[in-house]
């Protein structure tokens, strides 16, 4: 056996309690290598953060190199590092080989010796670094330009990882890992209206995310009154939500089904095609509220109030209607546009558009995703999205019991 | 080929669109039989009556027996028809070979050229006729006695299916069929509250069949409230139920999680187990009550007001609570004795319980079942309970519509 | 009240026991009609078409054509009727108000005094009638042009429902209806492979939608080896399994879980990203199978074998891959090119896609839709979609089955 | 302010990498309590235990108490301890106020100074110390007779928790944390095969816990030879999955469904309650198959091979069929007989038995639980039950893929 390969690295924070030290310790053992604890200063109460140098030896350069890997997104970081190393992207559209991956945590890179932030952090882009060097920042594969300077590798890169994992109670001030529908929902409904007064009163902004069982199930009148009271400034949906909403608006249907009697209705189904066809022939949901044709409802009032949204297309869409974005990427670049300034983000009754924004959220905005069924919720937590509290519940029940809450009003 | 085996049957209701007729003829000729409708009178009007008189012909005479014995539930009953035939049972606790099994519909038997009804219709029994010979009753097979006489064979046996499969709007004035979680809550809701005014106003009773989710996502004050105010008249629940409900009242929790603030606290699941050691060390409930000891909940208010329950037992229960009965012949029978008057029933978030209270239920009480889980709901409405409507929603948020539905007063 | 508004109606087929007949019945009387039945002519073997022509009377002419709307599409028919009727179109990409909206169910329109399939059959479209007058096809909103003779109203036209709703059984010899985990899954795997040899026979194409499930749970092999022996001649997905499938040619892995040993591997789900950033730089995926880089899967025997798929874009996409096509429209219309001569479809564990050909395929192309959510299974089936038979089950044990059963042979 | 109010606790093990010290510091400090460490000594290797010696502080002795009750299930023990206490039952059947509430970890209790382990180790149960107090055992509420020494309060024991929460793959050589129906199920199905093999190996025996879906789905026949083979060696159940499997050896159907076909079969539901009838008037499994009546099945095997088993009783059976210990806490007790010496379980579609067997089995006990639905996987894996994985699959597919891994022997 050659000589041990060694580093040294270094974790500053909520380490133990957070569990980010015990993952780094499991990860070096069962990648084949050894660790000896160097310093370890534990933070005494809850606030103080602690700090371990770890010497981690391994039997080869590639084990070395794959324990580093992981543990780089735990934040243990090399305790002397050198500048981060780019390679100028030889194609359009696609990174160069060895591009570095990044997470959704907070991100910096050592330029000229100096950390910097990364700007624009989002998960499983690369990260390019402007030509003079002094900044650095996440960018899609599809967006990438010949020559762009591509960070490689892990070298002069940290991460921070929300350091709160095991601590969630925190920041919503209720536990909410166990995905389980046998929950006290009051309280998480208090909770989720407490944030979102809170982002309000920050001057953040609260983005929902909506499918269309919200109308379904009889929600529209109600995300109406949030969107009228401020307690919604973005909306991200597809043409589904948008047309039920404006059905309803127009025949008191959503799908053809009365809202009011809950029975399929003459020609039921084809007020969903109507609907669509209607917005079409007038140019537009927004002018369609001009032309004093569509009077209420979710799309009504956004329109009215200049609540900005993005109709994300799929290939499942009837019609559809003309804002919906037909285009994916097209559509993933309007909703980035829109999240800075996002503070708080409800996703309600939709897996497809939940699943895009969770990928496109850094992961120090909340969110609060609700659904009625129990393996999408979970789903949606395991992807990484540490920020993430689930509700397993109905989406008018829900909402409704929110409103109340917000009704109420207090903090 | 012999010479073809003949038999007439005739039928009676609204056949053509509740599906009978269409189902019998489709049996016929799925089993290789043939058809010649000899009368078919239409009913003009939704009110009228069809009547139709068919000739089934087979090729052997088991092959006949297959088919009347497939379409007999369907309320095809041969034109001429004799006494039913009976024969002694020759054991204790169980019937003679070839015995008569059973449907949840209504039944009559032939019996001295009369037809009388049969009495304690439930699905799955026996039919005893009395030794006069002058009525009829279903028993459960544990309940047969050596000299019963049991009846066998389809002879002088007829049964009346509920026409109205198709239309189940006018029995809750919603169309229940599809289980979906994406159907407008608030008409549900509101059918429901109105089929409990009806049943209270016709001096029948309300069954609530309740699991421990009640408790759980914080509907216990709720449903305590539905009993106070005389809109559930009969509980059936396990031990966790009320297990739950009492730990609430003792503790603030529910399996160690508190209601205020959805966190596990000190000691938490503890209070689950203590709360029944504390019942079993008072003698029971009621004790508890009488003792000042137990103050509020579900428990109380059916102690207080005389609403008779059923705590069945299962192989998963803690404790016991001193009331359960862990015998589950005895909890069907002590169930039993509770269902007469039942004019509706409401099932919320337990499958165990549900079921075995639908085998127990006659086809034309009433039932709203109420789950999270729509494979639950399926499962339910699947068992030949054409009298089900299922919601697939969440329990607190349901029961706390319901309630507020009801407040509102009205019919 | 004014005299009566009458219309005389007729059908033709198994219009009993397939339900069609009472379907009438019961849509005339709760919309408020009466009806008289002039004649009825029961078929008496199952294979003996029916014949009914009814007088439908009603209040006014809004409730006459309510009624005749509503059974329009149950293949109820005016005894006497005329030429259908056009609008031209007055501005591109929709429909003139009043537009007929079609289901996917076979349809003629009368021109000429000549009844004429229309072509290109599709739910929820329109359709336009040439300029000659002589064909007619269904046309998606968005490819609408000024000037288009677009069909309005329900005169001169009428559809053929499936008569067999009730009988599915035949189509698959077994019965579908109630979606259940709880069945004997070895029959239903022999009735779909039996469904696929019968469509390879018959020289129609076998349509495969995927979902990335597939892959994870371990059945990309499999599947690569229905292509390869010819079972699957065309293939519906997105990125995802895309990539799925080619990260395990790659690496082994699936979204980072080596498929092998079923443990998150190093640098785990960069795999992904990197497989898709690598086919980037390649120019796609037939590129890396000539490069010789890409040797074994789903994707590699597509390309090598000529089995053409559509990789349709969703906004939750990585990357994408070359081949995505990224606007929903546009993939919409890939799919529906390679729609014509299908013969069957199994899809297997995607909501997204299988809904979304579920709205392209007409309604006598047979569909095999498996899911490990019954909910899911519900969900399309409750889609208008009689023809598809719903399976819950696991990706990989139905489809390791299902190649079991078609290797052994046999019809 | 009064005097803080100090205890040192202690813990050794692999504490960190096992998530206990992280838990006991943060349990300390949610709580309102202060740390400080003494003492730690971090092992070097996996394998090398760990020790520390915590100072913690409170503000009062309750709040003191609260904090030492929260970690003594992570296997924090006070550094100096004394001997437990004890109570006298002063009632039959419930426990003295204040009694100790058993986990299902291994446990010590300290007597005359020694540390002696609890026998008949089982969750939420009292322990009680024979009289000569030389031994300790778990025992539940029910058994409890006047006068038994009970012990109260936490003084004078211990608890061992697992080490191992987060290295399962250790036990099961994969990661079973995230419940997803998206992992490759091979893997699964080789682990527990190998488990299954290790246990018969070491002279362990192999429980199985099956619900009634395995046969519904058609795996009666593997199950059969996996009794047969001696793959299983226990086998917990209920009145329908006996039922189910008997009915299919005496009709082919289960459940009135035949297994060959599909289909509902000819007076389909009755073979269900006939053949209940029919063991009921044999006097039972055992004498039907020694009349030569039942010949083939799970039952029929576990009969032959005086493989035992236990039909625990629910208030859904129908009949129930002999065997069947209708009395929840007698089928209790005689699970708890058949558990010592079990080495391996197996959990397959069924709710209420695992979750009840899961409250009888110590936590070293490894489990594995399979169920097409990912909430009731969830569910048990929630329960505390840190020593089971879950795999979210269908029946029949399942087991099929078991038994082929199994022939193919090796380890």
């Amino acid at each position: 056996m050659s000589a041990p390969h060694v580093e040294h690295v270094e974790m500053t924070g909520h380490i133990v309690d957070s569990l980010l030290l015990p993952k780094v310790l499991d990860a070096i053992l069962s990648r084949g290598g050894r660790y000896h604890i160097e310093t370890l200063k534990l933070g005494e109460r809850q606030d103080d953060p602690s700090f371990v140098r770890i010497e981690v030896r391994a039997d080869s350069s590639e084990q070395l190199d794959a324990i580093l890997a992981e543990v780089h997104p735990h934040g243990a970081v090399p305790a002397q590092s050198e500048d981060c190393r780019t390679v100028a992207a030889d194609v359009d559209g696609a990174f160069p080989d060895g591009f570095y991956c990044s997470t959704n945590f907070r991100t910096q890179v050592k330029l000229n010796g100096e950390w910097v932030d990364v700007e624009d952090q989002e998960m499983d882009c690369g990260i390019v670094v402007d030509p003079e060097g002094g900044a650095a920042r996440c960018l899609p594969m599809t967006a990438v330009k010949t020559g762009d300077r591509v960070l490689v590798g892990r070298r002069g890169t940290r991460v921070f990882p929300p350091e709160a994992e095991m601590r969630k109670h925190e920041l919503f001030e209720f536990m909410a890992s166990p995905v389980s529908s046998e929950r006290p929902k009051a309280v998480s409904v208090r909770e989720i209206a407490s944030a979102m007064r809170k982002t309000r009163a920050a001057g953040d902004k609260v983005l929902a995310v909506l499918g269309p069982a919200v109308v379904h199930t009889g929600g529209a009148e109600l995300v109406a009154k949030l969107v009228r009271e401020g307690f919604i400034n973005v909306l991200f949906a597809g043409n589904a939500l948008a047309t039920h909403d404006m059905e309803q608006a127009f025949y008191g249907t959503s799908l053809g089904v009365s809202l009011d009697r809950g029975l399929p209705t003459d020609e039921g189904h084809e007020h969903h095609l109507r609907t669509i066809n209607t917005i079409r022939r007038m140019g537009g949901i927004k002018k369609a509220v001009e032309a004093g044709r569509l009077k209420s409802g979710i799309m009504y009032e956004c329109a009215t109030r200049n609540v900005p949204f993005v109709l994300a297309g799929s290939i499942r869409d009837d019609g559809p209607l003309p804002e919906v974005v037909t285009d994916a990427l097209a559509a993933q670049d309007a909703m980035r546009k829109l999240i800075p300034g996002v503070g708080f983000c409800l996703m309600v009754a939709t897996t497809l558009h939940s699943i895009a924004v969770g990928n496109l959220l850094p992961a120090w905005v909340k969110v609060a995703c609700v659904d009625i069924s129990p393996a999408t919720v979970t789903k949606l937590m395991d992807r990484g999205s540490t920020q993430t509290v689930g509700i397993v519940s109905d989406a008018e029940p829900f909402i409704r019991a929110l409103v109340a809450e917000l009704d109420k009003g207090g903090a």
